[in-house]
């Protein structure tokens, strides 16, 4: 696993057939620096009587054993007394899309097991939730997880996409938690995933079933993050590996002078991603969804509501404003506008090829100034999509050390008997000694939905807050960018070294750091 | 240029108003080791009488002035003695598409006229050889140079890719260097740059003009090589770069088990790029274009000799295998076959989108197979093109550290009255200390071709070897990579700790290290 490389004098050469590069060889051997309050006895004390995000009367009818609960904090105690601590059978599954730093969320928990709870078992579900349903699984050893501290990807055991959803699946998951006698369930995962996870353990605890859930928030779109749960891990790892292609990219542009770069990235309705790599890099134009949603939501609206008719009739629902942006759209991205929505009724944003739209708008736009005129030069447009790329790339150190923490945190909450709460871990801007670890209720995230004539509890996505200090610390600089080129190119992840242990500026800035 | 970033405890944050990533001005800080024949007194001493490539006879009537001169190495003399030194005016231009590194050729020049030859005055010729022809410069001062070192892209005094061929263009740059009073030039560039530069060097010396004119080889292509010049500059990095981006979807594949992958990598007819990411990453497949060229190449035969009639008479003209494989192919492929050549009448190759080709070929199979019976699951490609993103990275420690050695020594070669030279900087898996410096005569690199009817020197472009190390290597792993998912992800490029003085496989087998 870990074969040693010989030194051919001043450069290192690798031999082709190790399964690992040197890098990852050294993020494997990454000494990972735990929160103080981790690292000493701790108590974890309950706060007040939590609430919902909103609708509260609805979330209590449905989660009438959960409701209301308190979020805890870890505080460290002043004793040298030895904790109590006790055996536990403990599941992890991974749920939807990667996010970097996963396998080392999965680290946390285990080590956790080995530091405070000796003899316990960790099993790892495979190929995500549906791996529950079918009790698919993997005992995860210290030699099994070795070999993913501060890895890429969920190649450990993989994830999925499936949902615990109908009563049949309800009584899966039930039997295979009573088959492995687990005492708690750790699901990581994204919004969806952690409500998910909350109906299980509101399931389990209705059932007088002893197995315990706790969330941890995943997502490179950064979308699932509150006033507890400041990010969501992947976010900073893809964010920076986005950053670093479109650095290069402008770097190439201002080099040649021959194209104009059109960028578009992963996610989907927030635009984190988008305004962090805007922050790093500087581009001449950015556009974030949440300023210019009205067609859309228009869109979605009608589309919901009554068939779209070849004659164009349709149209008159629009308001004024949106139907001239839709009339000025070109053919192509209109038939995109109009494809099938997604589960939840929503464009699927992330499938409008935004730059190859914006390429033509421009083209329209300069030949309608040629026949004036007023424009005389050559424009090309080069396109570009980075989305795979970002998402199972080597978890920063800002990522690895977050999701430790997430894990060894849900461990401890774990032992503690608590339920239904997401590891929580906060201060992200101080020292790491000094972050704070807590569970946060996941009823108090929610809000409900009407779907299908019902209501579905639901964690409302975060979106890009237009009066959040990220976004305008953006307007207040974009002017600047548009006509200066202050490209900046923020060069590739470093483990070691000037800029490892910067934190994202979306997460500084709305933690409050001065910039 | 340079602003300090306050520390928010742990985790550092930049403000987004600095022109500079903190990497990027850790990098302007680094300090770059030279070969040790450089920092010493040292003697420029003549090999033997040189020839060409190929054909002597006709380079030499291309180059009566220059064709034979002997190549020369740097030495070190054993002696206290202070080396003659006097001013010399250079200038420097990058010609063609941008490599990480050329902004440290610069800084070397610069420096060795700043160390060696004190007084010196160094101009940098703006937008490539047009630069030269226009008299567009500026002059180079260490102020304006600081914040290009080792910074990516060729943003300092930009590229082009005018080529100096035509009478009158001669007599411009003739002009140009004679109102500039111009001892030295030095031209950054690819095969056909260096044929430029020594054509210019061999005008000067046949006027009798002193402007002395030296080569450096700049692609990241890595097909301008040979055993004096082991590597081109800009090929590490940008391979880095690509490898990291197929090591994160490699392992993004393995995690989901949901898409095959399909790259396509930026270049030209060599596939030293896609060889050198296979060996760093281990993909399933890896097509290498030199070991399937005869389509391509009797393609390129019938369009350059007759035109091709629809009724499609002139596949006649096809070898069966060749025209098997045509109509294996889908009609997208075969019209982007039959695109316009580039004006040495190739295939566009880098312009087919073979990444679309091979999933629609997969498609077509598995399509017959599933109404065989014989294939039952989900194909799901994804396509993916790296190009602009690796031209203008951060140069690696290797990119870094070979560009100022090759531009240190340009420095030396020109105050040593070389002229129709290439700077060549060998001895590459030793410690830097030990790397040999020296100057390679352009015209035994030559060969010649016809076009329009006449003899043109070349330099000859060097194509993956089937019978190098580096090919044989992949060949025997390619089996093994093809039936297990042995990835590898090389992670982001380091400027420190581990894995930051890795040389390239390419490279390192070539020059017969051990792996």
């Amino acid at each position: 696993m870990a074969p040693s490389f010989p030194t051919n004098g001043g450069f290192r050469l690798a031999p082709p057939t190790a399964l690992y590069s040197e890098v990852q060889i050294s993020r494997i051997d990454h000494c990972i620096p735990l929160p103080s309050v981790l690292k000493k006895p701790f108590n974890i004390v309950d706060g007040p009587q939590s609430s919902s995000a909103a609708n509260p009367d609805e979330i209590a009818k449905l989660f009438p054993h959960l409701f209301g609960q308190p979020s805890v904090t870890l505080l460290p105690i002043e004793s040298d007394a030895v904790q109590p601590s006790h055996n536990l059978k403990i599941g992890v599954v991974l749920s939807g899309g990667q996010a970097p730093g996963g396998h080392n969320v999965i680290s946390g928990i285990f080590d956790y097991l080995q530091d405070l709870a000796k003899g316990s078992i960790l099993y790892g579900f495979r190929g995500g939730p549906a791996g529950i349903m079918k009790c698919k699984y993997v005992e995860l050893t210290s030699h099994y997880i070795h070999p993913y501290r501060n890895q890429g990807g969920f190649d450990m055991i993989r994830s999925g996409r499936d949902k615990i959803e109908t009563p049949e699946q309800f009584k899966q998951a039930e039997e295979t938690v009573q088959k492995l006698d687990l005492d708690g369930l750790v699901v990581i995962g994204g919004d969806d995933s952690n409500t998910n996870a909350c109906l299980l353990a509101e399931y389990f605890r209705s059932k007088n079933i002893k197995t315990l859930v706790i969330g941890c928030p995943k997502t490179i779109d950064g979308d699932l993050k509150c006033k507890e749960v400041p990010t969501s891990f992947g976010f900073d790892t893809a964010c920076k590996i986005y950053a670093e292609m479109i650095g290069n990219v402008m770097i190439d542009a201002r080099s040649t002078g021959k194209y104009y770069h059109f960028v578009r990235l992963m996610g989907r309705a927030a635009s984190h991603i988008t305004l962090e790599c805007a922050l790093q890099t500087h581009p001449n134009i950015t556009i974030i969804g949440e300023e210019a949603q009205h067609l859309i939501a228009e869109l979605n609206e009608i589309m919901a509501s009554c068939s779209v008719d070849e004659g164009g009739l349709w149209k008159k629902k629009l308001t004024d404003q949106s139907l001239k942006l839709y009339e000025f759209l070109p053919q192509a991205i209109r038939e995109q506008l109009m494809l099938e929505r997604d589960p939840h009724g929503n464009v699927q944003v992330a499938k409008i090829e935004t730059e190859k739209m914006l390429i033509q708008m421009v083209e329209t736009e300069l030949e309608k100034r040629k026949h004036e005129g007023t424009y005389k030069a050559v424009f090309k447009g080069q396109t570009h999509f980075f989305g795979y790329e970002g998402r199972c790339g080597l978890p920063t150190n800002f990522d690895s050390t977050y999701c430790y923490a997430l894990g060894y945190g849900a461990g401890a909450l774990l032992q503690s008997g608590k339920t239904g709460l997401i590891s929580s871990v906060g201060n992200l801007c101080a020292p790491v000694e000094e972050w704070t670890v807590a569970g946060t209720a996941l009823t108090s995230l929610m809000d409900v939905e009407r779907r299908h004539g019902k209501f579905k509890p639901v964690i409302k996505k975060a979106m890009v807050e237009l009066e959040g200090a990220p976004f305008k610390e953006f307007a207040s600089l974009r002017d600047e960018w548009a006509l200066k080129n202050h490209y900046i190119s923020p060069g590739p992840i470093q483990f070691t070294g000037p800029g490892s242990d910067a934190i994202s500026y979306t997460l500084g800035l709305e933690l409050g750091a001065q910039p």
